[in-house]
């Protein structure tokens, strides 16, 4: 190829790229609240906590999407009974498949056609995968859109953070066993260099409660919430309880709070919603406040 | 650089680690067993289950060593109350340190100033820190070296677990949770591609026996290991129950089996290593009856 052949063809790839950060800005510009969910590091129940906020969210009345963009083991569609089924395309764009309470769903693993397939893909694959697909679906106009993001604080997730814009804020999500250790804090100076406020942490896998003779259990260690919250000025948003129903939930496609409405973990899942809405729309109340005060 | 120096330096860097090798081979070949230890993801606890395995082995009376290969977040040492010293080098190699409870330890850890620095090696990097690794500890005669690989079957445990060769065998380490997923089939096809004996299967977090009321709790879920075993044709080695004082003994710096001889949990790391044991003794056997009826 002759080397001004292919300096047409970048410049073509690099015009796509911005047509399509166009286009998402626009889609993305519909949806109130856009809130990317990390964790330190896997096994922690990100997408468990994800799946469950937004079900709260939706059973609050709100407009409620996910985009699963945890491309290495993409299991929001099963905790919402929608694994299997595949997106299409209608004249508006890519059509969100619409899970167990409402909640709109997109995911890589509703577009490939095996779990064994997402696995293989690489870094830049992943990345413009999920451009794509920022400028393609059309969720409408939404309240929340929770973006679970791949665990971890590596260029993976980074990359991802920073092709959706305007980001609301940020939940870490961690265990007890964790709390106070690198892996947290560095998720936490990664909303720092992203510049993605962060909103606070949720501590799942809290503690268990015996259901037959109700003392409660710290399996994982207790006090580190306090610590943490001390040491990085941080706000604990939630504690989740372990519950041996959220796992058979999971494998149900039910999410857990509407599974089990008057559960212990649902209640916490609440208080996360409770949280999560009431510090966005002070933020919003002020932005505006400021906004206005600069029209004056 | 004149294209002959070039190639003079790549012919030394490859005769630097040809001569690497030669040394590893030789000091591993002093080893009788090596046993990886491997996750299909991380937060499964396979340090955890690596570092109490080890100790049951060392209570047995056996020599033992653990290679922490789990650069990113390497925790072996502070559970053997070894974190922040420094391995020195002796007139025979780098002097492993000696943990609670007599085994020998080489970690990351141990070799850089802080758990930060850790985080930001790059791929090759790892690598080759590793080979230099095994080129220069002097373990000495060990019965069994286990080595504590990254988490996840991608490219890094892969390499890693290809510079140790005559690798005895491979315990993979999961929840119940994930025991069926593809995870852990992954890591088990991973043990195939890479020509390791897999040994069986460790389910960690197996379930919680309620210390006031003895109730039994399957909080990740149950009947996983079964129906694993059935579709894989593996081995389930053990069940590893919760309790909340394992992550009290992490802090504390003394493994679990050792700070409580009677618990449940370490009854189960018993159960695991008279399974290593035996597997691989038979193995051995079986290898010498093969070698001892060549000669014939």
């Amino acid at each position: 190829m002759s080397a001004e052949k292919e300096r047409q063809m970048r410049i073509e790839a690099l015009k796509k790229i911005r047509e399509q950060e166009e286009e998402a800005r626009k889609r993305l510009s519909q949806i109130k609240y856009k809130i990317a969910v990390l964790s330190g590091k896997g096994g922690v129940g990100k997408s468990l906590v994800t799946a469950n906020l937004a079900a709260t969210l939706a059973k609050k009345g709100y407009e409620v999407g996910i985009l699963d963009a945890d491309v290495h083991g993409p299991s929001i569609p099963k905790m919402f009974g929608v694994h299997g089924q595949v997106i299409y395309a209608g004249p508006a764009g890519l059509m969100p498949l619409v899970g167990v309470g409402n909640v709109k769903i997109v995911s890589s693993d509703l577009m490939v056609p095996s779990e064994e397939t997402a696995l293989v893909w690489r870094g830049p694959l992943k990345t413009s995968f999920i451009r794509e697909l920022l400028s393609m679906v059309a969720w409408g106009p939404l309240d929340f859109l929770l973006v679970d993001l791949p665990p971890g604080t590596g260029d993976e997730p980074l990359t991802i953070a920073q092709l959706i814009k305007d980001l609301s804020g940020a939940i870490v999500v961690t265990t007890p066993s964790d709390l106070t250790r690198i892996v947290v804090k560095k998720a936490i100076s990664f909303c720092q260099e992203v510049k993605m406020p962060l909103l606070g942490v949720v501590t799942n896998m809290a503690y268990f409660v015996c259901p037959v003779c109700g003392t409660k259990h710290y399996i994982f260690g207790k006090g580190g919430a306090e610590k943490l919250s001390e040491e990085m000025n941080v706000k604990i948003l939630a504690e989740i309880p372990l519950d041996p129903r959220i796992n058979e939930a999971v494998d149900g496609g039910v999410p857990f709070v509407i599974a089990y409405p008057d559960a212990e973990a649902t209640k916490a899942f609440e208080v996360l919603a409770d949280s999560v809405i009431s510090m966005l729309e002070k933020k919003n109340g002020e932005s505006q406040d400021t906004s206005s005060a600069g029209e004056q």
